[in-house]
């Protein structure tokens, strides 16, 4: 018998989440659906259950799959009220960004009810939410282009998150 | 002054990467060359500097943008011959992938020369390559669609190996 044999889409693991913990995935205005499509089946799949969206977002199925199905998706006109509203119910507000006084995803300690802030592929988080934020987490970069693509910092931020809650087996 | 400004684009980050460390990144023939490209610009962006393609792929520039400048890409009919080659020059083989016996990217560590091993979208890595590697590693999956898209799976390995190599500042 193979020693490695295919298990593909095979039911979900589980994990010793406390259900006192939340993550919620916030998006800005973003230029396209195909990236917060992809963001959506990540975000689905990491057992996220709740995705923000602002302006003409639309998920595409195709690429969304059963993504949306679980996923409660809410569209927003915009950000800021939104976040506001999560700061007052107690989140954490952190954005996903390469600014000043950020701190390296590597080393960054999820609180344990956070909304991540994704900005737009090209202008990222406006100063308005850039105002609003707690935390600014960054992915440390290594070569050129000198930054990922939106749906692949996301897929990175959201491991990173699900890698806090999956401790070592003893 | 706001706390945090923009610093989108901004000269890489240097870790404390030993030179005799090495990654490569291998791919099997894929139904899309937009993944491709998508895992073309975050691996180079993540500092890996060499992409094994295969069969008919090609890396799209505008989603690729200057990954393939500093990434030195090859393209080969099939995957097997080379992978025998790596192994034979002393590289772990490592595919990613839902299998038996696989084991949870959050709990892996990396060898100093590791192939990473990626499987096309729909069908995954085939029997033989499989029967190849030296191990395989999976991303825990919490929710529908129960699987990553390739290059948001790829982009948490490689999320993965570089944190490895980021130790907590002291």
């Amino acid at each position: 018998m193979p020693l490695y044999e295919h298990q593909r889409h095979k039911p979900q693991s589980t994990d010793s989440t406390d259900d006192s913990r939340e993550l919620i995935v916030a998006c800005a205005p973003m230029r396209s659906n195909i990236n917060l499509s992809g963001i959506a089946r990540t975000a689905s799949a990491s057992g996220i259950n709740r995705l923000v969206l602002t302006g003409n977002a639309k998920l595409i199925n195709k690429i969304a799959r059963d993504g949306a199905d679980e996923l409660s998706v809410e569209i927003h006109r915009t950000l800021p009220p939104v976040l506001k509203g999560f700061r007052e119910a107690g989140y954490r507000l952190v954005g996903l960004e390469q600014t000043t006084n950020s701190q390296d995803l590597n080393h960054y300690t999820f609180a344990s009810r956070t909304v991540l802030v994704i900005g737009n592929e090209r202008t990222g988080l406006t100063e308005e939410i850039l105002a609003e934020l707690d935390d600014v987490i960054e992915i440390p970069v290594y070569g050129l282009p000198h930054s990922f693509n939106v749906s692949s910092a996301t897929a990175m931020a959201l491991y990173e998150y699900r890698r806090q809650l999956n401790p070592t087996p003893s």
